[in-house]
């Protein structure tokens, strides 16, 4: 059995106690912007119930052409005002470089990305890069409440760079 | 109080019975790709654990660049070897069309996004699309176990797309 169809299992149990639908729009209007780190339940670690937020992830937590995408049909068609980033202790991001990780596929397959790693050698100043990118765009409108947050693996608490 | 603010108040709680840390690499070495809406806890949905699984999510569930370089970096250094893609019912993408959505971005500030907003109008013709899009990947070496899922919003059931 592979872990698909053992997580699959643990769904038919979850739609026993499952009562829905919920409205389409986030009911507290916030986007969670989070690293895609096992790590992190998203919902454990804000207290989020079902319905509640927009969750967007990725490797690293960053904020690229897609996020802002996300981002931007979150704001104009479903109505979230508030966005709260978070990055984490321990993250894979911080253990390579763009050049040699794009060197590394280079080499595997013949082929380099054309698109950046998004690796960082600092996890607050890619928080604080995260929010610039944000605030930078046209696309976003809604930028008076970012904040951003380095979640902190060991102890489950999320610091908030300032 | 904002949002965030009534969010931290729960990390706080979250910290009292938390334990940690985990190992970086995710224990069943799977990765999920789900859309970011709201009532999708991936967590509660699949049954999963903190440490078990990266979690990638963005209006949609789609796959464009960003996904295929989180899944380029999960299954590169961190050990992942499944791919779950979730969509659900009820999407907001089935509700407009790029064409308008970035037209109406221009009117709003002038300025026209360069990128797709990858709406679509058939759930399960867009996970067919996503899967083929990783599997047309270079950067994606791991295609073997890839399943692509329709979440279901008023039970809570996902259901597999064939």
């Amino acid at each position: 059995m592979s872990v698909t169809d053992e997580l699959l299992a643990n769904n038919a149990r979850y739609t026993e106690s499952f009562t829905g639908p919920l409205p389409l729009p986030p009911s507290k209007h916030v986007a969670v912007v989070a690293c895609m780190d096992a790590r992190i339940n998203v919902y454990g670690v804000l207290g989020l119930n079902e319905g509640e937020a927009h969750v967007i992830r990725n490797a690293g937590g960053v904020v690229t052409e897609d996020e802002v995408r996300s981002l931007a049909i979150s704001q104009r068609l479903l109505g979230t005002e508030e966005i709260i980033l978070i990055h984490h202790t321990d993250c894979g991001m911080l253990t390579f470089t763009d050049d040699e990780f794009k060197k590394s596929i280079q080499e595997d397959v013949g082929v380099k990305p054309s698109w950046a790693a998004e690796a960082f050698s600092d996890l607050e100043t890619d928080v604080r890069q995260s929010i610039a990118r944000i605030k930078n765009s046209p696309f976003v409108p809604k930028k008076d409440h970012i904040r951003g947050f380095v979640f902190d693996v060991a102890t489950g608490k999320l610091n908030e760079v300032v």
